[in-house]
C-alpha cells in the first residue's frame, strides 16, 4: 500500500516476541498486529527501539519484516526502522525492507562513530536515495548521541528528503519549533511529525503533532487510539483524562530493579510482561544481554494493568 | 595460526581503502598488508573503529577478513572486530569472521541501548562462549558511551572468557590499575593488555601493558615498532625520542576544518591521505557520510610526513 | 509580603543589567521592575540563570537583592535564586536573601562536585531547615549536570521541605508525572509547579503546572500574562495562540555566532539588547567572560521584536 | 616568598579538616601542614577540589588561608584555588587569595553557565591581570565540564598570562602534547606543567612534566616525595616500584558504598578516615551534604594503611 500524503494517527513501534532459544515467535508476532490492529492503529512501526532492534540480528529482522508485512496484508501501512551505525551498512537494511514490502523507512543519524551535522545531511540524503520510499527521520538522542536540529529537518524536508520525523529526543520545545517553522514556509507542504513520547501525546498533538509511536502502545492501543481521537475531535478534556491514564500505566516501566538491569530490560521487560500476561504474546522473554524481569517485578506488571482496567 | 599465549608488540588497526564507487580497493589492502608486516607488526588487528568499521556494510567485512586473512597468511596473526550493537548481532559477526580464518576477536559492550555491567558481562560471556577463539575486551566509551570497570575485566579474565584487553578509554590510570591487579591475582596467568592510545605508548608499555594497537601505525608501523623493540630491550630514552616523534605526527588528525566535517572523517582522512602519500594505497577515500579532506587539507597532511621523515 | 499557598502566574527571572563599568545598573533595574509589574506578573525571580548569577559576585547579588525587593515593595513577591555549590555556601546566600526581605528562595543540587540522591536530599533538607522560607527545588540538570527525581521532588514535598518546583529540565513527560503524582498522593497539598520552558507553557499549564517562570518575559511580559490568562480562563486556543507568537520571537536567542561565543552569551545578550531596543534598560552589556552581541546580531534582535510587534 | 620560576615537586592539595559543628579544625589543619612539609612536599595547594572547596563558605575559606599561610610561614610556597563559577566571582576569591599571602593561585574554566573557548580565555585572561601573581589554569573536565586546548593553553602560556598547568583531565596524551609543544615552541620558557593524576605520576614526569598534585599525597606526602625525588635522579624502577605501591594504596577511594553515596564523599572521606587514623587530624568527618563512611567502610580503609606500611 502507499503511505498517505501526511501520516497521521496512532503507529506503535511493535515489540518482537521470543521463542525460549532466542528466535522470533512468530505466531506471538502475528497475535500482537492483530492486537494492534484491532486496537484501531494507523500504521506498525517494526524494528525500531521498542523492537529490540538493537538487539536482533539480520535473520530475525528479516523475519519480522515478512511476518508483520505479510500479516498486516494491507490493512494498515508498515514503517521499518533500518538502524545501523551509518550509511551503507543503512542502505543494505533499506534495501530489504523494501523488498519486504514496507510502506516507509525510519533512519536515524549515525552513530558509534562521532559524526558532524554535514556527515548526518548527507547520510539522509544518502539513504532517501537509495530507499525510494517515504524516509522518517528518526530523533533519538539517548541512543545515537547527536540531536537533528530544526534547521537541518526543515531544509531536508523542503528538499523532499524526508516525509517525516519521529521524535523521541523528548525535547518538546524543539519540537514545537519545527512544528511551528514547516507550517510557516512556503515550501513545506507534507511533512509528518510523530511523537515518540508517551507521556505528552495531547500535547504534541495539541501544538500540532499528526501522529504519536507508543511504546506503551504495544500494551494498551485502544488507549492511545481513543487519545488520539478525542483529540482529532478537539474533545481536549476528554483527551487529558485518558492521557492521565497512561502517564499512570507508564509507570510499569520502573519495575526492574535498576542494581541488577539497565533502563532497556526493565522498560521492555514490563511491555512484554504486559502482553504475556494481557494474552497476546506466549513469553515475556527478552533478547540478550537483557536481564529478565522477575516473579516480583511481573506481579507489579499486573497490578498497573489492574489499575488501568486492562485486567 | 594460533595466537600466541600472551599477545604482543605492535598490532595495527588496519585502514581500510576504498575505490571510488564505495567498494573494498582490495589491492590497495594488500599492499596494506605488506606495508605493514614490512614494518614488523606483530599482528593486524582488522575491523577496528580505525578500519571505519562503523560504515562497512556485512559485505564489505567479509571482503577485509578474506583479503587481510588470506595475504597475511599465517606471517602474523589476525584480530577481527565484531562491532555491532548487542549479542546476537555480535554473534553472527563472530561466526564470519571465525569461518574466514582469524585467531582472535575484539569485542566492545552492546552500544546503542542502554546497557548495565550486568549485562555487559553476559554479553561478553556469550560472545567468548560462541567464538572458541581468544577475546579481547575492546574498552572504547567515546563509541559505546559506558566504560569496562576494571573488577569486570578481572573476573571475565580469571574466569578464561577474556584472553585480553584493547583499552582505548584514555584512562591511563585504570589501565594501570588493571595491569596491577591482574598481575597480583594468582588467578590469571595469560591477560594481554593492549593500548590503543597512540602517544604513551611508552608510559603503557612501561606500566606493563603488553602490546599497542595504534592507529596511526598504518602511517608509520617502522616508528611504532621501533619504539616497542627499545621499550622491551629496556632502552626508555631511545624508545621516549621515538614516542615524541610520534607524537608530532599524530598532528596531522586534526587538519580537518571542524565546521565542515567531524573528528573521525579529520583523523581517519589524514591517515589515509598520508598513506595514499607515501604510495601505500592508491586512494584517500572514505566510507560515505564521512566528508573528504580538501588539498590545502592534504597539503598540510603532507607536510607532518616530511617533517617526520616519511616522505 | 507572605508568597501565596500556591504561587501561580507568570514569575519572570529578572535580568541584570550593568554598567560600563560591570557594576549593577540600578536606574535600569528599576525601570525593569516597573516594566514586568507593569505586564501583569505574579512574582519576580531574582537571581536565577537568567540574571546571570553564575556571574555575579556576592556584592552586585546584594544589590539586586536589595533594589528589587526595595522597588517591589510589596506589588508582587520576590523570589531569590541562592545559587552556588554546595550547602553551606547556599546557606551564606540564603541568609544575606531573608535579610533583604525576600518572600522565598530557589535552589539547584550541588554541582561542581559530584553528587549523589542521598547528598542532593540532604542538601534540600539543610537549606529548607535554614532558610525558614518557602523553598523551590530548581531543576536544572544543563548547568547542575543532575537531574532531580520524581520521587525525591513528591517526599520532600509531602514533609513540607518544598514549596514547589522550578522545572528548567526540559523533560515534559517527567513534569507530568510529578504533577499528576503530585496531585494522585492524599499527603501534597500545595506544591506550586512552574515551568522554565518558554515554548511549552500552554501545555505545562494544560497538564496542571501552576505558573511559568519565562526568560522571554523580561522581553514580553504582557504576552506571557496574556498567555496565562488565556489558559486560567480555559481559552486554550487564544492561549495557543499567544504561545505561537512567542514560540516565534524565542529564536532571537540563537542570534549570536556560535564561532565566536556560547549559548549564554547568545541567548543572554538577545534578551538584553531586546530589552534595550524597547528602551527599558540603558545597555545590553553582559557580565564578563560573555562575548557581546555585535551590531548584526542586534539588528537581527529589532527584525524578530518588529516581527513579534513589540517595536 | 616567591615561587621558584618553574614550580616542580610535590605539591598536595590540602584536605580540610572540620570540627563536630561544621567549622575548619586548624588545629588539625596546623598539624596537616606539618605532616605534608615534613613529607618533604614542595608547596601547597589549599582550596582546590580536594579541599572540598565546593562545599566551604568563605569563611571557612579565609580561614584555611591564614592558617595555612601563616602556619606554613614561607617554608613552602602556598597556592590557592579560587574557584567559582565565573569572572568577577572569582576575581572576588583572587583578592581575599592575594591579601592573605599566596603565592599562586589556580582557577579553573567557568562552569553552571554553557560557556565557549573564546569566553574561557577572556576569562583567563582577565583573572591573570586582577592577580599580579602567577597564575595555573587548573584543567577538570569532570567538575567543570569544558576541557581546556591545548592551543588556548600554549597561546596563553606564551603570553604570559598563565605560569602553569594543573591537569586534572585524566587526558595524558593531551598532556604530553601540552608539554611537547611548549618545549618545541622558542616563546615558552617557564610554563611548570602539574599532574593531579595520582596513579600515573612516574608517567607524567617522564614525559616532562614538573611536578605533581596529588590529593593521595595528604594521606601519604613521604611516598610521593620519594618518587618523585627517584624520577629526578633518573632512578625510574625505584619510581615505578613507588607508584605501584601508592596504586594499590588509591584503592581505598572506592571503600565508599556507591549506594548510599557519590564518588566525592567516598574518596575524600577514605582519606580523611586515613588521616585521622594516622593521628593527624582529629575527626574524618566531611562538609555537608557529604555522606561519612561508617565504621565498615573505616576498617577497609585501615587495611589499606596497614598493607602499605603506612599504620
Amino acid at each position: 500500500m502507499t503511505l498517505p500524503a501526511r501520516l497521521t494517527g496512532v503507529i506503535p513501534p511493535v515489540c518482537t516476541p521470543f521463542t525460549p532459544d532466542h528466535q522470533v515467535d512468530t505466531a506471538s508476532l502475528v497475535r500482537l498486529v492483530d492486537h494492534l490492529i484491532d486496537g484501531g492503529v494507523s500504521g506498525l512501526f517494526v524494528l525500531g527501539s521498542t523492537s529490540e532492534v538493537a538487539y536482533l540480528p539480520d535473520g530475525h529482522r528479516q523475519v519480522v519484516l515478512d511476518t508483520v508485512v505479510g500479516h498486516a496484508a494491507g490493512r494498515v501501512p508498515v514503517l521499518a526502522g533500518v538502524i545501523d551505525m551509518a550509511t551503507l551498512r543503512v542502505i543494505d537494511h533499506v534495501r530489504t525492507a523494501v523488498a519486504a514490502g514496507v510502506d516507509g523507512i525510519v533512519v536515524t543519524a549515525p552513530f558509534y562513530t562521532r559524526t558532524h551535522p554535514a556527515e548526518i545531511e548527507k547520510h539522509f540524503r544518502m539513504v532517501a536515495a537509495a530507499a525510494g520510499l517515504p524516509v522518517f527521520a528518526y530523533d533519538l538522542p539517548v541512543a545515537v548521541h547527536s540531536k537533528l536540529g530544526a534547521d537541518l529537518l526543515l531544509r531536508l524536508a523542503a528538499d523532499g528528503v524526508l516525509a517525516g520525523l519521529k521524535d523521541s529526543s523528548g525535547d518538546e520545545g524543539g519540537l514545537r519549533n519545527v512544528i511551528l517553522r514547516a507550517r510557516d514556509r512556503g515550501d513545506i507542504t507534507d511533512f509528518s511529525v510523530l511523537t515518540g513520547s508517551e507521556l505528552t501525546v495531547d500535547n504534541a498533538l495539541w501544538m500540532g503533532a499528526d501522529g504519536v509511536v507508543p511504546g506503551l502502545g504495544n500494551v494498551d492501543p485502544h488507549g492511545y487510539v481513543k487519545l488520539f481521537d478525542h483529540a482529532a475531535a478537539g474533545e481536549w478534556e476528554a483527551a487529558r483524562v485518558e492521557q492521565e491514564r497512561l502517564v499512570r500505566l507508564f509507570e510499569l516501566i520502573g519495575v526492574g530493579d535498576p542494581s541488577r538491569m539497565g533502563m532497556s530490560s526493565s522498560a521492555l521487560g514490563a511491555f512484554k510482561a504486559a502482553l504475556q500476561l494481557r494474552g497476546v504474546i506466549a513469553s515475556g522473554l527478552m533478547a540478550p544481554p537483557q536481564i529478565p524481569l522477575n516473579t516480583d517485578e511481573i506481579a507489579q506488571v499486573e497490578k498497573y494493568l489492574v489499575a488501568a482496567g486492562l485486567l
